[in-house]
């Protein structure tokens, strides 16, 4: 090294940048693979995308990147834990380590697995056959094995799979706390069900003119903060979120004519994790401190602005006149009171992407317990559909009579995503315990919601969350905004109180 | 070399081929930033654009791809010039050849030269003040020079420019048949514009609902046979076609509520660009056997379908029905002989870009000439707007009363493009040569468009022309479809045809 290069720290941010520059390349590919491509260029989309993500797992498992970590590991790192500097390095070398443990014939061989396990699930799924699937899944269930046996774990190999998604999560702190969840949910909606007559969203499903769908839903993003000077809002067949630079953050949704939530709230959901993005300091792209903190984090941001705001009475109290000026033939006729029930009703289903804010957390607990039973080898994946069954039997009390409603129905086991499930019950979570937070700081909080005043939320989110980065973790960053470790109740205390009215429990 | 490596024609294949890739996502970035990317991303987008850029200069400059090219030309050249081997070889070693000799210094000044100067131009342009402009040309003009110099030429530094965008192809062959060309069309524009009075196009300038004429568009391209299931039609500002992959090939265009030819013409130029990307031989994309073969063949291919098919009269007959029918209000009572006599106005103008058939080339003409002498320095950057006056009255009559509709019109020089108009005029010679020979083989051409049957043209395109890739040069092709050398009367027979019967001459 000569005095005239620069330092090792500037060195190595120079280089992530550069890396963030090819990642941020394959989210353009990937989005325009799943909005716009034409049919027939699958294929070569494939090739493109296989070629980015080898020249991307190469920069980040480059030795000299290990070298310099090392060095500013040895060196520079900040007494200040939550600096920039030592924020880039202490997560610069967590993922660095975790991808350097991985032997690189494994991680193509999970590639391989995962691109015919998608292909096999999807042909089990049409012929409604899990045996089709069987195979495949065995061998994906060993590889995950493998693969946290590489990156090494403390406790249990679920904790490294946990990791991927929820950094610096555990296994036991999210089972205990998931667990108690259970509890309270089978508890809440018993008394829910034990309720006749249920509330009827049969408002919802009328018909709804698409035009009219995307006008509304592209005015409630914009109302709600999402920036379309830097982003966009496109037509898809699985909604989803993606950045493609630091002002280029592009939220997609699909319409259903004859069910006015799936856009709705799918457009709540994506433009909360967007304005997330959005949110963070642009200065900082690709590197840690700009960067989002964990999957639970992410989903604590849509979820919080589809179902804290977008499911409220001061949310509908503002933007229920304008739907029903734009639906005035099916809405006319209904209540405020009346579709805030409706988008409010809980009831127990066999689908997680269909259930209700109360339901809901009882599908991921299922797969996040069943997939623990997988990786710890006390359940054979040929035994998965049963232990599925008896599962929603048991928390649902419904049991489905297929595979395709049952153990078939999410695609992320094919693609190797174990470990992944449990993020969405954390978002959850964080979501409740962050906005009872903000209901205190910010006092007349629904009175704004119901004039359309948006901003002072906003706000909040992007000053206690999204401008850190992954300064925090995202345990340290509930108890920092919320002065207490992530706690269930607060969820179930959100979920009774709207209940309780809406059922009159 | 062990012998279990791969032979090195098929190492440079698999390099090229990896080039491609990279190439072919540098086109899926500037795709969307043309057509969708959000107004604020424009700026890391030119990061994202570089950083590819450079990443594909650095592997067509790789000494490992010059020792390659040595050793196969030295070994392997075929004794047939035109097989796929031989066409690998040839054109890489072209191509590799011209890069190699640039110095990278002069590359990055050149690059660096051209985004300022499309800024500077766009601001002498909304000031109409070429001053603001000048000091960025004539830096770019040296550049230009010291470019032709570092590639070398036998004649002329222009032969060096020009290769660029037509390969092989030499100025003094260029300037012979485009200086016949000027002489025949001044004449025939003369005597057009002797006539009087003019065929009015005002029925054209009507009202044009602008999704009905998206409709139209995406209509007439399918049914000429642009593949929308390897293709799509997209809005933007400056229409262009790119291809993204084998199977993706990307056109756009413009509308103009009050002007029909706009997107209409638009559509059918940009259609034709992208069926010749279509009809490439897939198995060879990103190496030359499946890659375009000029600039000039590839603007043949746009201008055959705009013009020889798009503003016949045997393409109205089938089209014009359906044209009345989505614009009743404004085409209900035009006949189709005055819409035929409408879209084949020929009338001298100013800008090139709204030039018709007769009076385009001459508007080419006059910046071959122009560029010529700058390279040449037989002209000052600083007399360019007064010789292009000049040569505007002498040619077409006219002369521009300010520098926004004279020499700012066009973006090329402000990128560094000098050579590259000549393919313009090229392309309209090489499209009447080629549809003359079509005429000949399909005695019933005119009859089949009439019905609406476009197969059979498309496939005489694609088998005498698409399939061949880079194996023929251009003028080697125009050769071998057409029995004889380029030459300018089929053009000026052509056009004199259609004019004679319009215009009564």
């Amino acid at each position: 090294m000569s005095d005239t290069d620069p330092p090792v720290f500037d060195r190595l941010c120079a280089f992530l940048r550069e890396t963030a520059i090819l990642e941020s390349t394959l989210s353009m590919l990937g989005w325009d693979e799943r909005t716009g491509m034409p049919p027939e260029a699958a294929g070569y989309r494939g090739e493109q995308m296989t070629y980015l993500a080898g020249l991307i797992h190469s920069r980040r498992t480059d030795p000299q990147l290990g070298e310099w970590l090392d060095e500013l590991t040895d060196s520079t790192l900040d007494a200040e834990p939550h600096s920039l500097t030592s924020t880039v390095i202490r997560e610069s070398k967590r993922q660095f380590d975790r991808q350097q443990k991985l032997p690189s014939s494994l991680v193509k061989e999970i590639t391989r697995t995962a691109v015919q396990g998608q292909h096999d699930w999807q042909r089990a799924r049409e012929q409604n056959d899990f045996s089709i699937f069987l195979p495949n899944l065995e061998h994906m269930v060993r590889l995950k094995c493998q693969e946290a046996d590489a990156v090494g774990f403390t406790e249990c190999r679920y904790d490294a799979l946990l990791d991927e998604y929820e950094p610096w999560a555990t296994t036991a702190e999210t089972a205990a706390i998931l667990g108690k969840l259970r509890e309270d949910l089978v508890s809440l909606l018993g008394e829910i069900t034990s309720r006749s007559p249920l509330i009827a969203d049969e408002c919802l499903k009328r018909s709804f003119d698409i035009e009219k769908q995307k006008k509304f839903g592209n005015e409630v993003a914009a109302a709600i903060g999402f920036d379309f000077q830097r982003g966009r809002l496109d037509t898809t067949i699985h909604p989803f979120c993606t950045e493609i630079g630091p002002d280029d953050t592009r939220i997609t949704t699909r319409y259903d004519e004859h069910f006015l939530p799936t856009a709705l709230f799918g457009i709540l959901h994506e433009a909360g994790h967007g304005i997330y993005e959005q949110g963070l300091q642009k200065e900082w792209y690709g590197l840690p401190p700009g960067q989002t903190i964990s999957l639970g984090i992410h989903e604590s941001q849509s979820r919080i602005w589809e179902n804290q705001i977008g499911r409220s009475r001061a949310f509908w109290k503002y933007f229920y006149p304008r739907a029903q000026q734009l639906f005035a033939s099916s809405l006319a006729e209904v209540s405020l009171d009346d579709f805030y029930a409706a988008v409010n009703t809980a009831t127990p289903s066999l689908i997680r992407v269909e259930a209700d804010e109360v339901t809901y957390n009882l599908h991921i607990l299922i797969r996040f317990e069943l997939e623990q039973l997988l990786v710890d080898q006390q359940l054979r994946v040929a035994d998965l559909p049963d232990a599925w069954n008896e599962k929603y039997e048991s928390y649902l009390g419904m049991r489905p009579q297929n595979p395709a409603e049952g153990v078939l129905q999410d695609i992320h086991w094919s693609g190797g995503a174990i470990g992944y499930f449990p993020t969405y019950a954390l978002g959850n979570l964080y979501s409740a315990q962050f906005f009872a937070q903000c209901k205190k700081d910010i006092p007349d909080l629904d009175k704004r919601i119901a004039n359309g005043d948006f901003a002072p939320f906003r706000t909040w989110l992007q000053e206690n969350i999204h401008q850190w980065g992954q300064r925090y973790s995202a345990g340290e960053l509930v108890e920092r905004v919320t002065g207490e470790p992530l706690a269930h109740h607060f969820l179930i205390d959100y979920l009774r109180g709207k209940m309780s009215e809406i059922y009159n429990l």
